[in-house]
């Protein structure tokens, strides 16, 4: 009999926590409404890739190097689906926000007619889902306390990460004034890098033990820039990768959104281009699009981006070479480096 | 020089804590960021009656039985507020779900041209000030983590009466079978009474040193019942007092609401009175609206209300005689007894 990769294993735990949460609602509870939570979890949590979730297990065994015994196994899977449950928590309330029609192949949760605005109590309850879990199977930890509240400052960062990206980058009101790299640096740091790199590692982390914040936040200190890097690239294949390859179609351009792209072509025009890209960014008309990506052409955008690749790895290379691989094994960070970086 | 009302003390808070939440932003934040964020705050949290997070001081000074020092006063008000701003959490976001126009005589926050649909992400960070704030304050006492677990708890509690008010009565899809006496109470249970009366007190209680689970129980099965009275008071209030009396014109036959009233004409009605209700409530208009009125009439739903105020009075006034003294002074509920009736 083959074994079961750890993604098997990961996802077999999903269907054990949500009847937990199921469990610890209330016995009054309306059947019905009892009944709209299940679906709610089941059409918002599973789907995903999945790599936030399964980086607390890879994480936690880099750690221990070793084996995970079945409770430790288990443990780290519990915390990695409440990263995918803390994701489903801010992608209902985003989608809502942004007015996304789709989100993984699927229409988004609040677009469903029986759903609506509703969906934004269900993002609520997603989230409250995750305390309820910690509060089951790790009440007991020594590091209890700082689980929560470590949730609490990553909820806290994604949401401030949010709050200026709309901001800076409203889909009616185009100014591309608000754009620069340092803005397109602090959203993505806050709105992604902290919850989907450092928040999985940080974790495991605590769950091996590890209480130095100076290792903490060391591990920080790689990972934002990794992440950063993550979302760079995410931004940058939007508009270079074709559709099949990114399971959507690109429309950062359409959408006003403060892409790494726009950052870079601001930064690199001529005041001709500049008149241009204020003139055609955020408009949803296919010529416009084409005006913006012939600068972006015109700029070499493909050739920045590959430089900044090369440059991003090199750094985080060097990082990771400087860490004490006693204190925490270089493996933690290289095996995001390759999966990132495909080298 | 006239003393200060404790009233007067409690909002003289405020602004600390609205600076301490600027302060624990991080430095990097943008600008226009912080003061979207300070603006929020200021716009959402003041502005009400304040009695929930008045509570909180009231009942320490009833469980300590003396005069509170500048400290404990200062402790009290802090939590009183993070109730406050619980409380701007939910009502954000419930004016988008329920569409509402107006909120405390001005418009609601997700009303404004500016914020929009930004307004979910902006109820999110409200939320997360209040655990910002206990980790300033209360990061030291012994009762932490408990404080912490009673907001997760009340958070819960409150988005699942959310939950089945939302699925119960739909404004747009009016089934006058889903409602019932149960139901109603259930939702005002949830909805209301855990985090408009149980968590202020609870929280008094964390602070005045009482750990026993049985005694905050206690407290639980005298606040709940007097928050599902001060509910069907409003519900009540809602039609038969007039706009100058309750603040607002009062609107829940219109928008379908699972109102004690219509609970209590669905339980009495004839099947002629019945159809009438089915063919009436929820409705915009008028007319319709007078149909409805014109049975709560004939139901004399005004004396059934008066009767039940009367049995809610005397089973709570029973409950709390049972009170030890010792154990939890009965001054505690006496004080909301006498607010919330009156007499």
């Amino acid at each position: 009999m083959a074994q079961k990769s750890t993604k098997e294993r990961f996802v077999e735990v999903f269907p054990t926590l949500l009847q937990d949460v199921l469990d610890l609602l209330p016995p009054t509870l309306p059947a019905e409404a009892k009944q709209w939570i299940k679906e709610c979890m089941e059409y918002n949590i599973p789907g995903g890739k999945m790599n936030r979730g399964l980086s607390v297990i890879d994480t936690l065994k880099a750690l221990l190097r070793r084996e995970l015994t079945e409770d430790e196994f288990f443990k780290a899977a519990v915390l990695g689906w409440s990263v995918e449950w803390l994701q489903a928590f801010f992608l209902v309330a985003d989608d809502i926000m942004d007015q996304s029609p789709v989100r993984r192949g699927q229409p988004c949760w609040y677009k469903l007619e029986k759903v609506g605005l509703v969906a934004i109590n269900d993002s609520f309850i997603l989230e409250s889902c995750i305390y309820k879990l910690f509060k089951k199977y790790f009440r007991q930890e020594k590091y209890y306390i700082d689980l929560v509240e470590l949730l609490h400052e990553t909820s806290w960062q994604t949401e401030l990460g949010q709050v200026v990206d709309l901001i800076t980058a409203p889909e009616d009101d185009i100014n591309l004034d608000r754009f620069s790299l340092e803005r397109h640096s602090w959203i993505v740091t806050y709105k992604t890098a902290y919850y989907s790199f450092y928040l999985p590692v940080a974790m495991g982390m605590l769950v091996a033990g590890i209480t130095d914040p100076a290792v903490f936040k060391q591990a920080e200190d790689i990972l934002i820039p990794l992440g950063e890097h993550f979302q760079i690239h995410d931004d940058y294949i939007d508009c270079y990768e074709p559709p099949e390859v990114i399971g959507k179609i690109g429309t950062d351009i359409e959408d006003n959104k403060c892409s790494w792209l726009i950052n870079q072509a601001l930064k690199l025009c001529t005041p001709e281009q500049r008149k241009l890209l204020d003139e055609n960014y955020g408009r949803k008309n296919p010529s416009n699009v084409a005006v913006v990506k012939g600068i972006y052409n015109e700029l070499d955008l493909k050739g920045v981006y590959k430089r900044h690749e090369d440059a991003a790895y090199n750094k985080l290379t060097e990082l990771v070479s400087q860490v004490d691989d006693q204190v925490i094994p270089r493996e933690v960070f290289t095996s995001f480096i390759y999966k990132i970086f495909k080298r």
